[in-house]
């Protein structure tokens, strides 16, 4: 297909959106913001690192979205506009671009945001899809360097074995990030993308060097992390702490700090999964007994 | 290296920005706004398809920033900010990293533009930089599909033969940009990177339908084209039409409409290279001589 018939197909493809100035098929979008910070972030899926190769087109297009998007819900943003950068191997027909696209406007779709702009090359790599999200900061957006001592730590959701498919079809915590910006309790988040134990660990380095002290039997495992671990509970906790592409918020409240009635939280993120300590390094406990976890050099199955 | 540690590396590499709520190393960054509509765009450098292997990296760093500031600049945008997410082959050591890196601070710098987020991956694939672009769009942003009949053409540079270099080397139009965009006179301006013939007839198609009539020795040729061309005069007009990546700004003005004086134009961006009329397609003239110029299905050497 011919670039200028692309863009024509694009262009009715991801329909025109409110506050859009400029639409697709010129040099640029432009877009109105509607005033505030803005938060923007890029992080691409590739072919064999983020995904199968014989993953579905759709939830490829579908993950590519929805890793930005849990980027910036773990700023507390809402996201606004995308841009979408597809490199297509030889080999791919147009009708898996247009499958693949779907995915792309489905996740967004279900964001209330809106593709505006992008490419589509061709190389002789693996397919590759880069997304660029824009989003509306909160006022205080959340980070990741501000956990301190006596701090308690949560999750919004279970963790391990996302490669069962998880990973491909999460919906990202926007609600929630949104609603945990709002709360004074809380002092920092980050998404769990690379395994629980090593995004914390980097919230942790990233707020001066501090610790946690984790109580194992509150860690939420996915029944697949179960699964995959052929009900081995060490094996299921290891899976937990390390697999990654979980993409539920990981984030610390302040001691003493309490979290408003309502919203999106289930119960379960409500209770803490352990404290930030003043050491370094990552402690688990369980009953009597206490162990370290490992972080470093740990590569995970599904890729990052 | 390990992510945390790149992280590091890279906040003290790109340096704090004026406007710039949460730095790199963040799940996102957040600027702050001027005000005003923004602008946005992507796309990305290749190996093999945007640049030969053999590239200085430096060089491919500075054309994947460059090209993205061209279509601000083809807007009337200010460059602000950027996301730059790198796509390493696993041959690349770190120093190749940087030195590519150092390219895209150089040009970002360059435009006064900075670089606040983005991603480093490896991949089977070959090496690929991947730039969203966002900047401060203009209160009339210089579009693509308002030429009308009788408008004059012009281009801001010299066209044909950028193979020599001048693909990786070139400095976007942004300062000739601006000032189109705030010229009464001026209709519309797309920036020239598939090549003269096939971005003129995309802001024919994209403006109804409308052709043009070019004054073939008014068209500016590269000397590079020249050379390439081996001194044949038919050759060098070819390779001005076709060879693209010039990334000059191709506009039109209306009929009796006048630019102010002074301004960043040349001499020879006032003189018009032809002009707008209701006959679809590209022809061309010289002494009493008219042709038709073909512009489906050409390929470049380049790569787009």
């Amino acid at each position: 297909m011919q670039e200028r018939e692309l863009t024509g197909r694009l262009r009715s493809f991801f329909g025109r959106q409110p506050g859009l100035v400029v639409p697709i098929g010129d040099d640029a979008a432009v877009v109105r913001p509607t005033g505030g910070d803005v938060a923007l972030c890029c992080d691409p899926v590739i072919s064999g690192v983020h995904f199968e190769a014989s993953a579905p087109l759709r939830l490829v297009g579908r993950k590519a979205v929805n890793r930005n998007l849990s980027d910036l819900a773990a700023m507390g943003a809402k996201p606004r506009w995308l841009l979408c950068s597809v490199v297509l191997p030889r080999s791919m027909s147009s009708a898996d671009l247009w499958e693949l696209l779907r995915g792309v406007r489905g996740a967004s779709a279900a964001a209330s945001a809106a593709v505006i702009g992008g490419d589509v090359a061709v190389s002789d790599g693996p397919l590759s899809v880069h997304i660029s999200a824009f989003g509306c900061a909160p006022k205080q957006p959340l980070r990741r360097n501000l956990l301190q001592v006596g701090d308690t730590l949560h999750v919004t959701g279970s963790v391990g074995g996302a490669i069962d498919g998880h990973h491909l079809r999460f919906r990202p915590a926007l609600r929630e990030g949104a609603w945990l910006a709002d709360q004074d309790a809380v002092r920092a988040a980050m998404d769990v993308s690379d395994g629980l134990a090593i995004d914390l660990e980097t919230m942790l380095q990233a707020s001066g060097g501090l610790g946690a002290l984790l109580d194992a039997p509150a860690i939420p495992i996915r029944a697949a992390a179960r699964r995959l671990a052929g009900g081995d509970r060490a094996a299921a906790l290891r899976r937990a702490l390390h697999d990654g592409e979980d993409y539920c918020l990981l984030f610390g409240v302040r001691r003493g700090g309490r979290l408003d009635h309502g919203g999106p939280l289930t119960a379960r993120a409500r209770r803490p999964i352990g404290r930030v300590v003043a050491e370094p390094g990552i402690t688990l406990r369980a009953g009597g007994r206490m162990w370290r976890v490992a972080v470093d050099g740990y590569q995970h199955e599904v890729g990052r």
